[in-house]
């Protein structure tokens, strides 16, 4: 019995999106599979600035922040957009353009999915 | 008002262990020094072998392994070990010599702490 595909995929509208993936981490030993998917997301957040910007993206009003919003993190704009570009591929950001500006947005379900990954099951007691 | 002390800190056997850290992702932006201790524990996970390695030993009975139980990643035992070392470093594991064998244990308060991290927070929504 697989749960790896219980939770919902992402969005047509992200289609660089890792689909959230994989049991708890205390559940089963993961496979091969399910540890490369998961450790692209975690890896997407194992950097200082990059995760400075995607809390300053979940953390804005709505969930939703304009670049503009979010580029106080003392480094150079190429490099915020390169990481925004990682957290995009790596399924945790969508963005859409809405005139001059990229609106970012964190995509719950993959938040949600990592954070039940990370929950300790009644087996690892 | 901060609360990035509310956690507990780790046990005294884990000296190289990082002090869970941080508010909820979704609740406001990381300071630069939350966002350096977050990113260390993310980054250790982003690695596939890591991965599978942690959750041999985060799905092993009673939540402790020995090396013996959870080599069975496809990798040489040094790379075993570094990774293992990597995981000590970034305080998700802590080890203890028993015989022949070490011990590796999860430290469940660091997994509690990143699964706070990645809460949505009403703020949020």
């Amino acid at each position: 019995m697989s749960n790896t595909r219980m939770l919902p995929l992402l969005e047509p509208d992200a289609p660089e999106a890792v689909a959230p993936c994989c049991p708890p981490l205390t559940e089963r030993p993961f496979t091969a599979e399910e540890a490369e998917t998961a450790a692209r997301m975690f890896k997407a957040l194992g950097d200082p600035v990059r995760l400075r910007l995607f809390s300053a993206v979940a953390s804005h009003e709505g969930g939703e922040a304009c670049v503009c919003d979010i580029s106080d993190v003392g480094v150079s704009q190429p490099t915020v957009s390169h990481h925004l570009k990682k957290l995009k591929e790596a399924g945790l950001l969508t963005s859409e353009r809405r005139g001059t500006w990229v609106y970012y947005r964190v995509e719950p379900s993959v938040l949600s999915a990592m954070g039940k990954l990370l929950t300790i099951s009644p087996a690892a007691a």
